[in-house]
């Protein structure tokens, strides 16, 4: 009767939006049952030594990826282990914690999709994608109030890190099963943007042709992806009819439902955004039927491809 | 991480084809993760005893109905125990043996939803219901086969216990989330037996209608229940869109997936049945997702109902 946690993947640059979208995923299961990882915890310098050798945290050269994949697997397993940790606050490595498994685990970084070792221990796996400015916009407001830096650090260090995010952190979406850009709009309704997800193949996505009629979201296939287009606007009552037909196809899993998808803080301010809620509603969607999987003794839902 | 094991209950009268339905159920979910029990392993008294006093085993006096109970609720929480063993073939009790829990378990009897604290135990309900004149069929059959009577011994035997299968046996059907009846249909075809299906609402029921036309399987609603009048000679076509459309639902189950639903033997011959077929898929549909209410930390799916 052994189970093993289910493992969620959220991968994207810098301030691409990670916690945000896991922070409402983690209430929704419980902090009690995920285990919470971020791979940045394996950089192998600290700050000091980084800026010593002119190496960003996003080379791969600058991270054990051997142990990260080494830990994911006594993640994917349930085992417990000690994990390093790094203190983003000061940029320097803090005592090791023990890890230990539950029924959910989000695995949050840089590199998580790099090697093909790594990208096999996710069940579902998420890569954040925003506009460049809008990233941009972020870290700088992120790590100027809660990181120690100043704007022209921040904007520099961008300029900096680009190289190594083109060459090792974007072309990591290529392997995500639900890629997501939160995009500005027309409208310049920065309160609720749109989104932009790309579906793969690689998981079975839940089907939402019945509710879906061209009105708000827009749904097209491409190469064998879907690409969703959700307003940053949609009516509130339109977002919950998508979300009752999910959950439809989730009644075992109706003792976990909540209003509270889609929250975000600004600040101490708490927002609320459909497209966001529409999101973490289709990783849900993907966690549970992968925990019914593995409850069922299978390996979990993803769909074998030709490409792995 | 802890689970417990799903409980099915599978109650009607003697030979009423309790074996039949679970055995390819037994099939789908492997041997290795069911556990069996009968609950004619709680019989206070022997075949001898049970003459001399003038009592029948469908008698709740006849069997330790509290021990039952005990039991039920190891198996329910998924700690193992020692069971008595009721030997049907010459009517007397064998040595203990050890149940282990797995990650199914399959209750077989005759008085499994007698009392209240029994029925709470189950994930689901099946109650098996033919027509008596069918069942007495059945029961000459297996008996004189099986259990080493004459076909005398079986008719009087039936006579004797009937007014303890109107007391006790019959009014348990109303506890069931399945009520299921096979019968002989106007074709004359014994083979293919129609089926009768009630379905309650203490389960939410997969939905139906949009592959059902009314050609062959027909549904209605009466005082909240679904009957559904399924005949023996369905289309395996049609048998086949039907199981498709309930695994369209239970893609998380897709590796136990397989062809060998509605399969029964009469003697040693193979024979199939395309209303055992979806009876034995519906069963199947509650059990799989049972299994993902419990692994997300649910107690299971029944619908909280008023009556209980």
């Amino acid at each position: 009767m052994a189970s093993r946690p289910i493992v969620l993947g959220v991968v994207g640059d810098s301030a691409a939006g990670k916690t945000t979208l896991t922070r409402g995923l983690v209430r929704v299961l419980g902090e009690e049952n995920v285990t919470h990882v971020c791979t940045d915890d394996y950089h192998c310098f600290d700050r000091k030594q980084r800026a010593e050798r002119n190496i960003t945290p996003l080379h791969p050269d600058c991270n054990y990826m051997d142990v990260m994949a080494q830990h994911m697997r006594h993640l994917h397993h349930g085992d417990r282990f000690l994990k390093p940790v790094y203190q983003h606050t000061d940029g320097t490595f803090g005592p090791l914690t023990l890890v230990e498994p539950r029924k959910f685990a989000v695995v949050e970084g840089l590199l998580g999709y790099y090697t093909e070792e790594l990208r096999a221990l996710y069940d579902v796996r998420v890569y954040l994608n925003p506009p460049e400015e809008l990233r941009r916009k972020w870290k700088v407001s992120r790590d100027c109030s809660r990181r120690g830096y100043t704007t022209d650090q921040v904007l520099s260090e961008l300029d900096r890190r680009e190289p190594d995010s083109e060459a090792f952190i974007r072309p990591q979406q290529k392997f995500a099963d639900i890629c997501v850009s939160f995009q500005p709009n027309t409208r310049d309704d920065q309160e609720h943007l749109d989104a932009e997800l790309i579906l793969r193949p690689t998981l079975q996505h839940p089907d939402l042709t019945s509710v879906l009629d061209g009105s708000d979201i827009t749904i097209d296939e491409r190469d064998g992806d879907l690409h969703l287009h959700v307003p940053g606007n949609l009516d509130p009552n339109r977002g919950q009819d998508i979300e009752n037909a999910i959950w439809q196809n989730l009644h075992f899993a109706s003792h976990l439902r909540t209003e509270r998808l889609g929250e975000f803080t600004i600040g101490t301010e708490l927002h609320r955004s459909e497209s966001l809620a529409l999101v973490q509603m289709v990783v849900l969607y993907h966690l549970f039927t992968a925990t019914a999987s593995v409850a069922l003794g299978g390996s979990g839902t993803r769909v074998p491809t030709v490409a792995g």
